[in-house]
């Protein structure tokens, strides 16, 4: 699964990170997001605590980009940021986080990860009441209904205001006051705790605390709040606990190999699904490969646990990004091979095992299946290193519309033969779960097992058309 | 009065247009946004109702910065534009306008010329009940009150909205239904209705209606409001009228001279106050000559009156604008002189008039009357076309601080001795009168005579730090 | 004549600037620039003696454009610039000057405004013998001509060089030692000498000596060089003097109003041609305008001498730049409107004369008496502050290729038919000498008298696809 | 080695592509140009055979950069591309290439990989014989000596000029009649051609080849001169052939892992020289992990030879490019974290082999030991898979200045101290040669064995300031 085909392809829609109480907040916010940049590559932002109050800096585009004039001229010991991947029409200016507000209370920067299910209803409530919005971020339903709830203290409106919300979130708050972080009564999106020289920061992930040299603390529980301030951490749990479902796809596609999560470094876990592969569908073949870069991790496992070579047979183009200038219509597609090349020597001749660890539509699987086929491979075995992606998404991936996962409309068999694989296996929720140790995952997209309620759901966040 | 030295000027706030129902709407907001482009240069913006609702572009810069790119992507028969100069700390992205927000009724764009004297009173009211504000804009306000006040039709709630709004305003609205444009009750700030084949327009000034090929129809009454839809126009008087007060720097300074208020031409206007000036003080001299570009006119009269040949005696540079690149600290100061050349042949051994419209805080004049003196000239006779200006504007017009008013400080010989003049005259408020053969205008900047109560008022619109 | 239609307009090719000797070098060659920037708006460049050698800044766009980031990393007491208009075809980057080469003698800057008229010839015989280029300057032909002259000195080089060149030049050249100044045999093309506390100046018009501070000293003679280095100024008249021939329409319309040439201000030439345009002919009408910005020094002394008012009748915009946004094919034109509007109140019912400079394809003449018709003008009577514009110009002026010359093919009555003028006259050729009280002015495009043999002329510079 | 630390690493210089005569040539051109990033990041050009002749664009930046906007404006059957790495100090617009001129024989477009050694010596033959140079680039030295070459055709003219240059080269040359290609006498700088529906290419990787569908045909030979016209191809021996001498970085760091040279993949040679390491370096330990990206080939191959567990020990940060926003001096170094993430999981308590392709300064190796024992490595050895880098190339390659060499000062003991490692190894000479199975390589930056002449060497291709 990556980005060689748009359309085909699951997208993460973002990262959050927060720093209280430390120099040069901003420089680490900026590593911070520099580090969870996989999360989101279509905007960036970051609220600062000036002196005179919160100031902000956020644009389209990659971390390099939005801050490059500007982060040398924001100071201040607090901050929030944000990345983002938006889906298509919804990529506009105005939605662009952390969304910095004022109201009763003061000034209020949020920025979040994940996605309320009920935010239409929240937000036709909201507008019932008077309120305005400006922007379709369901992000912006938070801040109304803290605004709505005039209890005492911030994180009184925010306990009273997230028991009206539906959905999956990592949330980051920040006042000239106080930093907030609050994680979903189900843990589904990812939310860490670190320290640096008695300073704390919240992060998506491991590797931005990593990358700024922080320590990990721990996983912000399921339904907890973490309140910093010059005091230090206080946590209140401020929804009732459920069982952790962490979303799966962190540790199978999403998070970076370096991240931890649940206790499992991302590599690793990937290695052990490639691992656990190997030992339900053998194949004779004479090398392994993967799909770079997410699949590498799995592919290796795969090959260590059948004894097999593992190979580099396909080389990515490390200089196609965003700004990759697309041939015209009329022209035959050399995309493709720009981007991804087979290592013909290595595959000529050979039966090769494909791992990748998802299959979305199925058409960038047929193009490398061929492409290897081009490049002389005998025979490709396909290995998907997670069960078929049947069921949308409600809680913050942009899988494509649902109508088009190939796994909902046929069986294994069908999806092989559209890929044109000579054999093609998935993992099940149970080897999953068996690889994991445990069950404390959101499958959802696997097995339609939704642990928050979707009926009130609107399938993307795109709520108006700006 | 001129951009020559920062801070010592006077700065329109803003311009709007708008335009139902004729092809090209985007394109016809375009150029009538350039017409008005002297009203305010740091950013711009409109708002188009397209086929799936409105939507805007808006950007800090030129006209012709902001829409380079875009304004071929936007297509609808409706829209309204804006061009917006800031004051100091204002001007950041997110004040941009129209301001484009979502409500109970649906979407609403919005574009303000002036200010809301108790916009901060306002809001501290709307932010008690649970609102949420995103910009410092006053503008921002009347879209909450709007969201407030439930009534049936958009006009009944702006009507509604208005009554609680003691300000100067021409706003225009614009709706997937209607373009609504509405005057305060003293027709502080200018509108005019125009037509173009059937179609409707709004615009601060006739420049903008003359730019696209519409005639002009009527200026819009005081406290009128003008409902342009496909039914066409229809006038409603939505607050008690007041009798006029015009702003009398409109004609004075800010207007483009081809534009005209009340019944008259600008340039007209400008001319005659140089006539009246030269009628009650007159001087032996041997030429005249205004600062370009502003005071052209009203030099003109003066020379045409006094019997005195009207010279080129300063030749401004065309190239210097927003860009220009300011000299380093450590050295002399070149930039007047790149800005201002006087025409020392013209100059050399002569007694000057020297014409301007005002003087803020004098150092501008000063400069001037000292580079005439460099290039020869023998005596150098100040003559302002309009009154002392002594009192702060509270309605849309960004003066220096108060405290920074030279004649607030000074009576006329002070002035004269530090601006170095051998004379000094303005005109007086009933010169100013008779000109017009009307006392229907603001003066409150030279008399202190606020039409509307200012005691609410903040004198700044930047209501938060953001 | 003025930029409303593309190509009915006389473009002059190009500005020239020098300094040698002062702390701010690149400052003050930025400001000469900044005041020199009405010839030539397509690129600018600057190349300045630091201590490493010749180091250059260049670009396309206006001097606030190119040199925005880079000034402040320009340091050095010498150094050259030039602003550049270009034919189409060809304003491409490397083009732009100075020029900056390195040759046996060390390093070389040159700057040049003018036409060499033999150029491609010089050209083929320098590639004959073994040369390369690398732009479609005639400029670099000059470089070549120099680095294959092994005087001893630059300034011998230069001589033995610009023995070969046919042609209209003022150049500047710069190297670590010295900054050297030229003017071709006929003074065709101006160049000034300044001084400022010690240090010299070069620069294509006085305005520009003004802009810095600088004192005018003296206009370089015709065939003259000038050699500025530690030890002062040198004069050496290195080409054969001919009677000065100053190419006329520098007085007519290219020079800034207060620059001026032959010991005449450009304001007060104009003015003159007005009036002497006014006492041959005469017109009964109620006022006269000229069009913004050029013509309105004749157009007042055209008011003046005939005793009529003299009224802006034509407002322009002063927003409207390189970057006008140009309204699509399918739709009307109001992109003229939107640049200039008749002053309706002014015009209507008046019989009017309007003074233009010159009329090229008379396209847009008939524009702007159309447009005053329309504004109600009863009569529209035309008069031209100079001779019939019949000939092409080869010493450096972009006339339209010379077949679109209206005058070239129709009598002044054609083309009052042609323009839909009541009357039109012009200015004789002797009417101009009388005015200028001297015929040492080139006025080949009026007469067909070139000073310059053109049979070896090109026409164009582009001498080569690039 | 990589990108770390600035200064720390090997730059390859360039990468060239041309294609003859096949509809979309600017297209192939571009994805050529794509699959060759890695040669060169600091700027790009593309010179193309229009109707009008040679066309081109150049600037500064990635080829997505460069190209954007400009791309679909070009259209032709023919055209040669570059991508440039610069040395410090000559990044400068006037040296991007292909560089375009116009000489006798017309116009001429060239681009080039390698370096000539008496460059500077031939400069000041050329500019005693009157040429003007405006580059730094020996690549314009070279289109000097083909202008002074009178010869009948262009290839003679090629073939004259090379006779007097020394050094390494591949170059490609375009006119509007033919495309050439000419490897310098020992085949230093590699070059390919290949072949699409009929067309023919040229490259220096075959990945390039690849990326636009095209088959690789075969090497250029060593002194061979390929010329592509419409009527195919011909090969002519120019240059006395010396045995072939490639150079070894191609295949140890350069290249991309999917191309080919001298008949050897460039990642399977990775992994034999990884292999041979493993063979003759052996050593207690638990795991093996690569520096990425290109050491990963070597440490798999060390790894599978070793019989230990392949690790991706550390993660690199894929969005940290040319534009990565470096931390303000005043604080701690945060950067190298952010761009490289050592799997602590992976890596505690393990006795760690830590495989890289070369040595330069030590300081990026000292770093990431560091890392790793940081991140709980209780040994860690480090095997380089090539001898000590030793001596400064001459040849195209950027070292650092040679005094910073680490192994030109220190024996491997004294390396290992300094990058404070448990044990180091390299590789012999001989153990590559082993390898390759052929001493078909240029090893001088191992043995100083320079198979041209460097007495006339410059070190640095920078020969003037500009």
């Amino acid at each position: 699964m990556h980005d060689v085909l748009k359309g085909d392809t699951l997208q993460e829609e973002c990262g959050v990170f927060g720093v209280w109480g430390t120099p040069n907040a901003p420089q680490l916010t900026l590593y911070g997001l520099y580090a969870l940049q996989h999360r989101g590559q279509e905007s960036a932002g970051m609220a600062v605590v000036e002196e005179q109050g919160l100031r902000f800096v956020r644009g389209m585009g990659l971390v390099s980009e939005v801050f490059g004039q500007d982060i040398h001229t924001l100071s201040g010991c607090s901050s929030i940021g944000h990345v983002r991947y938006s889906t298509t029409g919804g990529n506009t200016p105005q939605n662009i986080q952390p969304l910095v507000v004022s109201y009763r209370q003061g000034q209020l920067a949020l920025a979040h990860n994940g996605n309320i299910v009920n935010a239409r209803a929240l937000r036709r409530q909201l507008e019932d009441e008077g309120s305005v919005f400006q922007s379709s971020l369901d992000t912006e339903v938070i801040a109304h209904l803290i605004a709505h709830h005039p209890q005492e203290s911030l994180t009184e409106s925010i306990r009273a205001s997230l028991g009206q919300v539906q959905g999956a979130y990592a949330l980051v708050f920040l006042t000239t006051k106080q930093l907030v972080g609050v994680r979903d009564a189900h843990g589904i999106r990812p939310l860490v705790l670190g320290e640096l020289d008695g300073a704390y920061l919240l992060a998506s992930e491991t590797c931005a605390l990593d990358a700024v040299g922080a320590d990990f603390v721990r996983e912000v529980n399921p339904g907890e709040m973490v309140v910093i301030d010059d005091d230090g951490v206080q946590a209140i749990q401020v929804l009732e606990p459920q069982p952790m479902r962490l979303c799966v796809f962190e540790h199978i596609y999403f998070a970076r190999p370096d991240s931890q999560f649940n206790g499992w470094n991302v590599h690793a876990v990937r290695k052990e699904l490639g691992r656990a592969l190997a030992r339900t569908y053998p194949v004779e073949a004479d090398l392994v490969t993967g799909v770079p870069d997410s699949s590498i991790s799995a592919a290796a496992g795969y090959a260590e646990e059948a004894g097999l070579p593992f190979e580099m047979g396909l080389v990515k183009n490390r200089y196609i990004g965003r700004t990759f200038i697309q041939p015209s219509q009329t022209q035959r597609d050399f995309s493709v091979k720009v981007k991804l090349n087979p290592l013909k020597r290595l595959i000529e001749g050979k039966r090769v095992v494909l791992v990748d660890d998802s299959i979305v539509r199925g058409t960038t699987s047929r193009r490398i299946v061929r492409m290897l086929r081009e490049a002389g491979a005998t025979e490709v075995h396909v290995r998907i290193s997670s069960p078929p992606y049947r069921y949308a998404c409600h809680y913050g991936i942009d899988t494509s519309s649902p109508g088009e996962l190939i796994a909902s409309k046929c069986d294994v068999e069908g999806i092989r033969e559209l890929i044109e694989a000579d054999s093609l296996a998935y993992l099940t929720v149970e080897g999953l779960f068996d690889v994991m140790g445990s069950d404390a995952y959101c499958t959802a997209c696997f097995d339609g097992d939704y642990p928050v309620d979707v009926n009130l759901a609107t399938g993307k966040r795109g709520l108006e058309v700006y």
